[in-house]
């Protein structure tokens, strides 16, 4: 899988992309993901990615010109699957969303600044516009080291444990059940027998009762 | 206000809190944040912080120790408002959390890895429970820095312009409207001719009706 994220400020894309699963994933040749400045393709004098928005208010809004050629240029050099906009006014990512995008090639992910890009963006080039929820971060950028997170853990390989991804939270539409490691004892916090006693059977069937409630009680809304 | 958060990967955090926002709250003297490396509380001989979970199953859990001295360090120095625990089975993050938290003083966010912490962390320790989204990370440090930067981008005088958060999505449960800069024509597409005319009533009211709209198509939930 190859995903080509472009932002105006890669800096803070290094951290989340250098470390963790996605430097292993990058590292066992399993994803490939690539990094635009958005300022390097701006043809005007002082590199500018932004200007007010037509109509006046608060906030400025990014050109397409940079972005525009940046994405045509990637576009001239491979197909892409899907060239998506994280946006707060996308659709809602959720787990379906991410195995669905774990399955495809080549992905472009902009990310957003300012008040948004130029509606006309949006219109001539995004084929998908994402949310990571309802809340506002001051850029796109967190939401992409978001969704390239979720998305290439599930990429066979990448997670040291296969099973581990489908004993998750979401996978079957209910929460995780509560872990519990050594002591068995901390300062008289004690681990649930069941837990302690050996049958298989019975703690299988205690950890679906624990995440059907816990689903209950948190988010009844998966349960619909 | 004041963040301190626990990981085990600082490194991954790096660059979301020392670029955009974070970086000039941070200067501006609005927001200290404070990483906390769990692994450098581990009383263990190898520093290690995570152990296999009873019961059996995939997946390694954090242990209670690191954790737990970290904890009680911190609230030996200060009072905090919150301890958080970032999860996928938390409560929801949406905008009016983030508005409540960015109201506090002193939190501690604790990032989750591999299986989650131990159940006894959250059941001593924790306060609050915060899921970013109904999909997995590979950790908790992806969900704080989205957390850190939907709450600390409020905060008084960490956005250039104060009026520009007030016109953002969700801050009245609706998304924003299409935002339009120069060229007023890039290559044949041009900015609708209601944000040209002048007529600031009207392009309030155009804003609104497309705010709506698209509301009403992307997330009809957000009108309940």
């Amino acid at each position: 899988m190859r995903i080509d994220v472009l932002t105006i400020l890669p800096k803070l894309l290094e951290g989340p992309f250098n470390d963790s699963i996605l430097k292993r994933a990058q590292e066992k040749g399993l994803a490939e993901i690539h990094i635009h400045n958005i300022r390097d393709y701006s043809t005007h004098k002082q590199k500018s990615v932004d200007d007010y928005q037509y109509g006046g208010g608060a906030g400025m809004v990014m050109t397409i010109q940079p972005i525009a050629d940046c994405i045509e240029k990637l576009k001239s050099e491979r197909q892409y699957d899907e060239i998506i906009y994280m946006t707060p006014d996308g659709e809602l990512l959720n787990q379906h969303i991410c195995n669905q995008l774990s399955l495809k090639g080549n992905l472009i992910i902009l990310c957003g600044h300012y008040k948004g890009v130029d509606q006309r963006i949006r219109d001539m080039f995004i084929t998908r516009e994402i949310s990571i929820g309802s809340y506002v971060l001051s850029g796109g950028e967190l939401g992409a080291a978001v969704l390239v997170d979720a998305v290439v853990r599930l990429l066979p390989g990448v997670l040291s444990d296969e099973t581990s991804a489908l004993t998750d939270s979401f996978q079957d539409n209910l929460l995780a059940p509560p872990v519990y490691t050594r002591p068995e004892d901390y300062k008289g916090h004690k681990v649930p027998d069941i837990l302690m006693s050996g049958h298989t059977e019975k703690i299988e069937q205690w950890r679906q009762e624990q995440s059907l409630k816990r689903t209950q009680e948190r988010r009844p809304d998966l349960l619909d």
